[in-house]
């Protein structure tokens, strides 16, 4: 429901905000009754003032069947827009519920990168009828599209963009924008290009308007405009229209030919998608959506769990060498598990803020060494604090000095070898290109598993037994 | 490094594309020597090309030392940019290395939302003196914005918006839009208000320029303009720029008249802040920075690791309250383990799609009650196969079926209550207003260790002994 008129009609009831501006669970219970009684006239009136990213959530939030319900009520007026916003599962759905006909007429109405953007995300098997039923002109550009690499700057590339000769003047600019029947919907910048089509320069639509119709444009454009080629990665994308605070960014081929734009909208989803992708991964799960099937969410997840299986038996098999040991002193099997965790823990910590810090780059050559060091510090003291603290409460509780010893000294090598793992694993994936938020967590839990069970139960063996 | 000129440099070389479009480990290098060397003219040459953006980045990557030869070689020259570019350490650095008037007269030429970017993030002692001493309008404007909430809308308000009564004609908003001279120097969008200042719709400028002269602004504008309370919280400004691809949005005051416009460069820096918060506390990490100090981080990790050392005690107590079990069949201590790290691993699986899902509001009381029957169903199914794989091997290894029985309904058991709790305890935290993401894990990894070593050890007890 548009914020406006939801703000005008809970005017003085203070609710919460996330009830002032959301589809609310109400509004899902009304339209799913509506769908089932097929109260066409009820539809209307929930759905008329709705906007399409709304329309959007709504089928996302929506069972199985009623999904379907509303595709059918929506039919060959289904607005394309909705499309470009709903999530895989969802989207399959209600592109294999529509007419094909309606599928590759709402598609052909989208902005090109819009259009790759849906068609990338639905089953190859329909995605090939689809583009081939599509009018030439689009056919082709959503095409070009799909050729680059999956996650690149291609991908995203709005083929709609304004460019006009530098030798024209402000005025005849603002003259050919005014009275131009093809242009975007919305544009914000302008290109300039030389004849063959390099990009030159770029001025926004303010700086434009605010200068006198007799310059030429290529007086007033920023001479260095952000341009990127098409096969980089959205990751660096988003990179640098965070760090130059970018509204548009053109987009070249190999020759340096401007092929397009990227606007900061394309760029917010993608800033949230690639630090979902790390949260996700970080904890063993491939990218999902929560239309996904119990089935695949299953899979998904399965291949995490069964390498995790692996390393805790590894850790397992570290125990089983001290089983004399164990069989001796049950306090060893008692504590043993506390060195392994505090050092699973503070891995953690380094190893999530050194992932973050490459991602957002700044863990960069220059400055590896010294945060290296800083960790090495960190654990020290961390695992010196934790070190005592334990030492203390083994030695009170089991009333012998000597297992207080051991598990404090245990302790601060697990937490140490924690640190250096938390920074050392993800700094080394990243340079021989794995994805450390993929990779890192199994490693070091790995290691601080082992380390600790043997640091722990292999001292114990020597001093105590 | 401006990207075009690095990509003009960088020509034929095929660099990575990390090398081509970031300052370089290189130029850090020189610049670190130049400063050492005091050669002015080559730091000129090597930081006069740069983009403020960049010129932050350096700061961040240099040494302390260097950090303050380099403020004092930019003096009063200071791009105030570069100030809400900085991070919190290196910025509170800076601040105290430039005189204060440099810092007043740098920040007074700030929008005002940058202004009080700046201000927030610097030493309250450092922030008072600095507001006292700039211009009464300029001071005036940041402490209002400072008057909201930490992370509210209010803060992020740029004052300077174009405003224009619905009753004017285009050419007449066109007109006003080339010759007035107090515009931000930057707009995409311009607001209409009536004569009390309530934003009454929106326009951008290339609807503007594309209408012809003589309509009123009234006819063309997008009469449901998104506008929020200047005291909601930057999370939820986030969440609609990306709903509805936004590029500028109204806040109003309790009144509902406009205080100003947030701008989508700013939501970028959000959308980044909330992302990397919720990674960071779901680890035990405070919000934190590269250029924080040894002692301050550690600081900021030890409060999680104290509480975790708290939950891997309790689960000692646990395993403790067996121990005559372990001393009869050491085979325990060394599986146990396992099925408290699978469980872990489950929970923390659930746990993390639980909280992305509540951040991105996929996940809503609409459909909370399908999503824990489907991490039901997830969890029931991964654990039956982590059950049989274990069992079977727990079986062959120590040539023990009950063993193999044991551990396997152990382990079906934990990743079940793992799920479960992965689900529930984020969903249940947010509904009492809690973060999930702060709290979520401390929870779930409790439950599954003492759940682990609860039923692997209890049944093992019963069906064993």
């Amino acid at each position: 429901m548009e914020t406006r008129d939801l703000i005008d009609k809970n005017e003085g009831k203070n609710l919460p905000y996330q009830e002032v501006f959301e589809v609310t669970s109400d509004l899902i219970e009304e339209i799913s009754a509506a769908l089932r009684q097929k109260n066409i006239e009820q539809l209307d009136y929930l759905l008329d003032p709705l906007h399409s990213a709304d329309i959007a959530i709504i089928f996302e939030q929506l069972r199985g069947e009623d999904r379907n319900e509303l595709t059918a009520y929506f039919g060959p007026e289904m607005n394309p827009e909705v499309l470009t916003e709903l999530e895989d599962n969802a989207l399959d759905q209600v592109i294999r519920q529509m007419d094909d006909q309606d599928v590759v007429e709402a598609i052909s109405q989208l902005e090109s990168d819009d259009a790759v953007d849906v068609l990338e995300d639905i089953h190859p098997k329909d995605r090939n009828r689809i583009i081939a039923a599509m009018p030439d002109e689009e056919r082709l550009a959503v095409e070009e599209g799909l050729s680059y690499p999956e996650d690149s700057a291609g991908r995203m590339v709005q083929k709609n963009v304004i460019t006009v000769p530098g030798s024209w003047t402000v005025g005849r600019v603002i003259q050919f924008l005014r009275t131009e029947e093809e242009l975007p919907p919305e544009f914000y910048e302008i290109f300039i290009v030389d004849p063959l089509h390099h990009p030159i320069g770029m001025v926004s639509l303010s700086q434009l308007i605010r200068s006198g119709d007799l310059a030429p444009v290529w007086e007033i454009m920023d001479t260095d405009p952000k341009v990127v080629p098409a096969d980089i990665d959205q990751e660096e994308v988003a990179h640098l229209f965070r760090q130059y605070d970018l509204t548009s960014m053109g987009v070249v081929d190999g020759d340096g030919r401007l092929l397009g734009m990227i606007t900061v909208d394309d760029v917010v989803d993608v800033i949230d998608e690639e630090a979902e992708e790390d949260i996700l991964r970080m904890a063993g799960v491939q990218e999902t959506d929560i239309t996904e099937s119990i089935l695949e969410a299953s899979k998904n997840r399965i291949v995490w769990l069964l390498v995790n299986l692996g390393t805790a038996i590894l850790a397992s098999m570290v125990i089983a060498m001290f089983e004399a040991s164990i069989e001796q002193m049950v306090a060893l099997a008692i504590l043993m598990p506390i060195v392994a965790s505090m050092g699973g823990n503070a891995g953690t910590q380094t190893m999530t803020v050194t992932v973050r810090s490459l991602a957002t780059k700044d863990l960069t050559p220059s400055n590896v060494k010294r945060v290296i060091g800083k960790e090495f510090a960190i654990a020290t003291m961390n695992g010196a604090v934790m070190a005592v603290i334990i030492g203390v409460l083994s030695l009170l509780y089991f009333d012998n000095p000597l297992l207080g010893a051991v598990i404090a000294v245990a302790m601060i090598i697990n937490m140490v070898m924690a640190g250096l793992a938390g920074i050392l694993i993800p700094v080394g994936l990243e340079r021989i290109n794995i994805d450390p938020a993929l990779a890192s967590s199994i490693f070091v839990t790995t290691i601080t598993d082992v380390i600790g069970f043997l640091a722990f139960l292999g001292l114990a063996s020597i001093v105590l037994m």
